[in-house]
């Protein structure tokens, strides 16, 4: 069992799109703890599972972020199934997972299961849109969120999405704040050492994604965290 | 802290609904486990906290079920917090949640807080109706919510809810067979001996309502299950 919670520094690489075998080399040699492979659009069981056999030559541990039912394939080290806190669709509550359960449920071992808060702020994101998500959030909203999952719901993870766009530190504080169990993922428009400084600060564990495509030595750059956040 | 483990019958009374000075002290004395208020209907400040009051005189645990946001008042023992997991609006998965937090979330003693996770079968039900909830379920979907009340969300207890009619005991059966840590609640229907200890043979806890206001003799005679069911 990998304990995500000395985790720092994740890569989330998006199955849609090219990685040649250097770069993926560097990206799993980097020192970052864990690789997260999901993504909104164009997920099929192919491409995961492309990505997935190339990975598991390397000895990182590898995650599953599950998007959808139809593209959860075995073979991961750890599945992340998010629950999306801030949708107006009870598809993204507990919708999608209910038709998880009923096609899964008896093949799971949850023991290799990481049940995710998700808040999105982006308005203008992907997941935002599909999600139907209510992005027109305060501070104390933020709070509120997180009490929810620290102490009601007690999930071992909140996450703030600021997918493609790089957020407000104050509202990432303030879920920071209300957390005492619960382990806090900050992820969105990480692009350069200071930012992922910044949120590593306040977060316990940042999530890089886009700039692995855009400029893969700032995206290596960024997991030097490590050694500032011990 | 009162160990709900050990609760095996509970008697659910309505503020909205009287109940003289006699029957009262009958249902506090009567051996039950505990006294949970809740309804749908007409739940006010004002008739929770004269109900409570008068409860108070007896030493049974008292629990308020909270409805609503405007109806949470100080000096029960503990709160019930319901999450309807087959509604269709999230103002019944969370969104109530988030008002309630926003509002009062500084002011929470979490240790006297627990987290029902709802499924409510009786399609009839006002509850159903308010919450707008998918009654319409298999053994297949209480298994799947089971399982993600017990592994996924990790609740506390999980509420089979068949409010105003007696339910089918495969379908408290399917969620029990799931449930391994989260305690099953069963509610509904439930007028004599025969039909609690049926429901008290699946179940952890039954709840035990509506027949108060309709024989106390029989609703009394409930309580016995506490002696078949050690």
């Amino acid at each position: 069992m990998h304990d995500i919670k000395t985790w720092k520094h994740i890569f989330k690489l998006d199955p849609a799109k090219s990685l040649n075998d250097d770069d993926l080399r560097r990206i799993c040699m980097s020192g970052t703890d864990a690789i997260m492979i999901g993504g909104t659009d164009n997920i099929t069981e192919n491409n995961i599972s492309q990505l997935m056999h190339r990975i598991n030559n390397y000895s990182i541990p590898l995650v599953l972020e599950i998007s959808n039912v139809e593209s959860v394939i075995p073979g991961f080290d750890l599945y992340f199934i998010p629950t999306v806190l801030n949708s107006s669709d009870v598809k993204y509550h507990n919708g999608m997972l209910l038709q998880a359960l009923k096609t899964y449920g008896h093949l799971i071992d949850f023991s290799e299961v990481v049940f995710e808060g998700y808040v999105v702020l982006n308005p203008d994101c992907k997941v935002a849109k599909v999600t139907r998500a209510n992005t027109n959030l305060t501070d104390e909203d933020i709070e509120a969120y997180a009490q929810m999952v620290n102490d009601m719901y007690r999930l071992p993870v909140m996450y703030v999405e600021y997918s493609g766009t790089y957020g407000e530190t104050g509202m990432v504080k303030a879920a920071a704040d209300m957390l005492t169990e619960t382990q806090l993922f900050y992820g969105g428009g990480i692009s350069t050492y200071e930012e992922a400084h910044a949120m590593a600060t306040i977060a316990d564990t940042i999530i890089v994604g886009n700039i692995i495509y855009e400029d893969m030595d700032k995206a290596l750059k960024t997991v030097e965290i490590k050694e500032t956040h011990k």
